[in-house]
């Protein structure tokens, strides 16, 4: 799994606890996995069909700064399933992981449509980024 | 179960789908069971500890009013156990159901600490609000 | 007055006193008042007229809970006004009142149309809200 | 009276007739105003206590342009009370005009303190301002 | 150059050293630029075409007020080249000047449209604002 | 150059013209430039000290997905000079580049701290992420 998009813990992100708010993050990833799914079914008209159970197995306080990976697992006809985890990006300790989401393609009515993919044909790792970062 | 707090689904909370983003629906359950769970615990120190799979049964569109319920279902020693539902206000249509939504009381340390609650102790259903709305 | 949409006041809505920001409220109250006039009158279309004085009594804190309860109290031919009440959820004190919010139902071309209601006709004490919560 | 602050209306600040929303426009006013306040006052910890009623006289649609303008009508011993309009910035259709906002100065533990002024102190047309732009 | 729009610093624009977040300050230049340009040129299609450099000379605190200033330096065939400078309001000490920010009108295709325009047409200065504030 | 923080444009950054806000961008930038000056220098106080003149090459529409890119190009002795680019994540066009970030540290007094780095030492390409994705 490649983690990509990474957050900054800011003040709005903080629950009555003082650490990282689970609805923000859940908003966070929601977000992460539909851009994986537009680029690799190539439609923009996806959306969230399930999310599997979720376990908050650590937290993160304010000016930490987290990483999202997100990998495809399954594709299904019209579905396509991912596997999502969150992690600091300086102690990589994991903040949660969720095993399936699953997103649906849709036509232009709003209803399900066969996206003709089984397998990751967008690659991350092409030659222009391998250099070191 | 109750429908507490609405909302009125606004441009930014639709995905490219023009369908209400579930990101957004997840922050604002996870937001409305943080508020339950430190009114029926009296403690404002409360996490998200786990969220059971989410089906999305249904969506909604741009201008729908939706209405949010959250009910207790199981008090732990230091866990308070939930049940979240998200329907159309107008409908009543369900847009989604979580079984189990579970939130833990902490110390002022950020360790778990027993609630002391075994039941539900603050009543909605109090004399003042009883006259139709 | 049934009390329905609740908030929990966060770090983005505190004025420079460290008090919950007057500005945050009133924008609250008025999405509240605006979801409760389309479901009574049963038009999307409608727009804030007059606002009554409003006296702020109490103020609240980052991290308090507060609840915002709306109630119709007249029928005008194209309008409906309401009264608003927000107070703090747990203490139950008064923060504001403001005794009269006036929308008007406007037909597609942005012009006042009558709404042929005379009472409020959307009950919230149905059957299925009537058990606890 | 000066007009300052201008807003570009965009998408989430529209209701659901697709017309600029009562409580955007609220809000930006109650912030304006406590700017206004802080400055003249010369003490950041005030808080808005009075708000006279509200005529909304005209709309705005997305991509208009509106602008605040805010001045002081009276000193009290612990308030200032201030008028407000907002216009089109290119037509200059008044939308809303309030004539009182009241907002009170605070000390360090929360309670009114008398500010000291009598008139207006903070000139907004100072030569090096004086020049068109 | 006037200095018209304010801004009020909120725990949501800081840093992770607690002083204005540059992006946050960026995001009110680049707006109120855009407000500018849609006055002067007289059309609402305009886009951000070049910033010139940017010296971050001074800071700013949570609750410092701060204004912006805006002046048109040269009005090219299609575009408009503005100065911005931004400063604290009550000490006026400078926290940031760009020399050009450089927008273009563009026609309904999305294609740069001649804007007829040479010289500052809107004056801010009219005698209805003439007075203090 | 790596390109990790992906946006997908919805409503809410876009332009009068339609296209994308060149404020939402740089605010992303300025954020994403922070977390990998925080992670480089290892010290979460670093503030944006100066950006060097930016060309808009080409825009995006809402729903498009861009990347944002930045790589270390100098190491001073209290700063970090950065390069960054955005760009479509479909068609891999060029949005923008930033030729310098300037970024310096800062000790817990807000003054300039040396930070002891003179080469990239974070690094992206770990074998844990060199699997596709």
């Amino acid at each position: 799994m490649n983690f990509h998009t990474r957050k900054w813990i800011s003040p709005e992100d903080l629950n009555p606890n003082g650490t990282l708010f689970g609805g923000s993050l859940l908003r966070w990833i929601d977000e992460e996995a539909a851009i994986y799914a537009i680029v690799q079914l190539e439609n923009p008209r996806i959306v969230t069909k399930y999310i599997s159970e979720i376990n908050f197995v650590s937290s993160a306080r304010q000016s930490d700064i987290i990483e999202l990976g997100i990998v495809a697992t399954r594709f299904g006809r019209t579905s396509l399933t991912m596997r999502a985890e969150v992690r600091n990006m300086i102690t990589r300790k994991s903040i949660l992981t969720i095993d399936e989401l699953v997103f649906v393609a849709m036509d232009e009515d709003g209803h399900p449509v066969p996206h003709g993919k089984t397998e990751i044909t967008y690659l991350d790792k092409r030659p222009d980024t391998l250099d070191q970062s």
